[in-house]
């Protein structure tokens, strides 16, 4: 069982930035894990990600909260934009889905093994057919119809839920609605979508007839953070497949699941383990 | 040395078509080194590649004039569009390029090795980078400068070249200027280009910087025969590279070239095995 | 809902056997959906695939029973072994498995989704975690304890169950057993194994251990038909994903197993296609 | 032009080490470009690579004798393994080739191109194929007749060529000859060799036809850094391409050399960039 905390840093690039994180760290005996760093030199920018274990070999437990206390004046003092994080807080994670199950199958499944580090309390759909396998995975299921007409009262329900479970990410795999501005802008670079394209190429809907018609030789599926602008949000994660002439709409659909499945459960992966950090329209991903 | 027939034939689909083709083959005695078919069922159309050899082992000749002059009230009865190729005669290829050479370099070395079953007899520029290279590799190189005011004398000239060299393909190599529809006209998808992204995303100039732009997790490139529409024409192949937020503008630019190098040689060589066939804005590539 | 009929021949090559099998095709008035050759020169082996509808659209049916005895004597004629497969037969398959449950639920789940044509009327396994979803699925789960002393009585129990139920295909899906010479005779390239390794490399046990050490940077994964010789039989497909120094072992694995899934579903989904056509430790794979 | 420096370090993990290190940096004032660390927990093993420039914007140089002299006793406290680089000494690369020039022209195109940051004082070949393109990239080029019976002498003959030269790396651009374990010993680490094949599948000679033989669905190509065990020391890089029933051990060995191409230069440029750190049979590559 993990027990660690990541701390991810963003600021404007000067000198001295690792030395004093690290020299803090240091100071408070931090056994770190993992760390890593990026520059973007054409913004200026700094980027960090650091991970150490919580609880050490020698028994000398790490005092988290000290070291935040004494981390805000670093922070402050660089213009840093930082977030701390502890793996025994779970991230409490909500799937929305409509009809095609893949993704959530996927998702559901890993969970269950392991492979994504959080809770997942609730599944909000407006279709019925995700119900039976979030039985049998345990998870709640609220089926919430959606027309246009309803969508302002049906989001506010959503919402509710949301709130109500303490959900910090919403999943969307392959939910085939739009989400509103006002939701988006609730959950800022917390809504993480799947689309079955290799954007920014077939925005929009039916990438996949759209990429037959093209006659194109690969097809992709895009994972992205959600924001107000169609498919337009930073993207996370990316993957193609090749296709022939041999391969019709529905096999191109076939193939694309395994890479929405793919993108998507990376996605989440990297987000519940505190691996991305977004700037701009952008992702920094650190492995 | 290779000594064989290329039959290809597009035509609408009905029953009959493969034992009437394969029928009159065995009636010659066609020793078949390789069949391929394909159907778009969408499109109602039937596509099929035979290639077999002209001297046999036991010594026996095809008589390849007598086939042809068999098969054309086939071809007619079928309503087929039809090309029969012997590889006794090669293509003549002309190569266009500007400044960035890696293309050019690349397909005059695996010409050199017997990877492209062609001629070369000249290479055309707007620049002078190039001439060396074609001088190493004993190939013309005629240089032409371009502006556009003079791009109709230029093209004018170009085409009196080709004409003289008997080319029957021009591959774009990274030129970077953009034809006039009369030259796509007389070359009707005989001019095989690629472009530095992975269309139909990027269509246009600095798709690398776009690419960064947007920060997508792939980069990409395309081989295409040309058409008067920029960048839309019928997709031969296509690739695609990870890269990570540590890539700039440059490491992107620098990853695409080994990808650009990719699909233009694989696209000239199958055209050059009369493995691609074209229909509407797609090929089918017989592997 | 599919309704066709496939023909798989292997033989030793020569002259007119497409038009023997294209003309016996069209005299019978088949409408082809797909076909498609190879020839293995080295071998002097022909082998083809050949597809159509049975219910043809002006309603004519294809008359199977009449076809298959036309084709006998064209069969013994050019030595052919073929075979003739009807898609309203759904193959019954079993899967075995282990603890690892990951394939089982990708099978299970793509098997609801309709992407592998058959029926699974059981599952065998040596311990019980399986259960829970096989019920979900509503399949047969069949526990047998297996001991070294007690392999030969549960061998036993399993081929008693495999043939009340009817079995055609064995998928072992991370079984980690050794299944007995006998058990592999009886089922001759009909049992399809997951290695997780990219064969030959990293054969036997603990592959993703061995690769580790090893440094590689690339690992793999290997469906193939089982033989008596360990991962050694027929390769159907293999897949390859990247990683660096920064993976370690738990890292490969979890990798591994979204190889393991994607080979192993695609050779089950080939095989139940009748797209396979294994000669010698070969596989042709028609797609 | 790049005007930077490069400390990479090797030592057994332990608290303290970022801040020891870029403390120091900080001190003197370095403006870091990129950074990276890795731990091998199994190992106990701590590896960091920093780059920061020498010549500052504010006009400010590095002095890179003082800090190099200031760190030294950190480097001994901290039994840190450490070399310190500077961009200014290009690194002197010999390339050894036989007969197949694909590599060679390969590696020859990327250094004119200023891929590859390095001198390339002299070829050495057991062929003379290879002249002509020396002589077109003027570089020199020594013949170096080999037998088994005069392989002493002329080893000798090559490191008197590469001492006179400088030589630092040693770059096996498809030699087909057995380096003596004298050889080896004399340049550790400090030579690259591409295996045709994904290792450590089809170690030894003609990969291609084992791979052929075997029916594998994926070929693949490595390069590692030579030890005195054929094919089996370190590997820097690996990649695939996929094949089918269709290829041929000529279609093999045409496509393999493509992924030789990569998988060479890849390591050539990494190796020169100072990104490798090789500990026992294994490599850390920073990007």
């Amino acid at each position: 069982m993990k027990d660690s905390a990541v701390l991810l840093i963003t600021c404007p690039d000067q000198k001295g930035l690792v030395a004093a994180v690290s020299g803090e760290l240091y100071r408070f005996g931090a056994n770190i894990i993992h760390a890593d760093q990026h520059r973007d030199h054409d913004e200026g920018l700094f980027f960090m990600r650091v991970e150490w274990t919580l609880s050490d070999e020698d028994g000398q437990p790490f005092d988290i909260q000290a070291f935040s206390n004494a981390f805000t004046p670093i922070a402050q003092n660089f213009r840093m934009d930082s977030q701390l994080h502890v793996s025994a807080v779970k991230p409490r994670v909500a799937i929305f889905v409509s009809q095609h199950l893949h993704c959530l199958a996927d998702l559901l499944h890993r969970h269950q093994m392991g492979e994504l580090d959080c809770e997942i309390p609730l599944i909000i759909s407006n279709h019925t057919d995700g119900e039976p396998l979030a039985r049998f995975y345990g998870i709640q299921f609220h089926h919430i119809a959606l027309t246009a007409a309803t969508r302002p009262e049906n989001e506010a329900k959503q919402i509710v839920l949301l709130e109500a479970a303490g959900v910090e990410l919403v999943v969307l795999a392959r939910y085939m609605q739009i989400l509103s501005p006002e939701f988006v802008r609730r959950y800022p670079y917390r809504v993480i979508n799947v689309h079955h394209s290799f954007l920014p190429a077939f925005i929009g809907a039916r990438p996949y007839h759209a990429a037959y018609k093209r006659g194109v030789k690969l097809i992709g599926a895009t994972s992205h953070y959600v924001t107000e602008e169609l498919d337009d949000g930073p993207i996370i994660e990316q993957d193609v497949a090749r296709i022939s002439h041999r391969d019709q709409v529905d096999d191109l659909i076939a193939k694309g699941r395994d890479l929405e499945r793919m993108v998507l459960s990376r996605a989440v992966a990297w987000h519940l383990d505190r691996r991305i950090l977004r700037y701009g329209n952008k992702t920094v991903i650190f492995d």
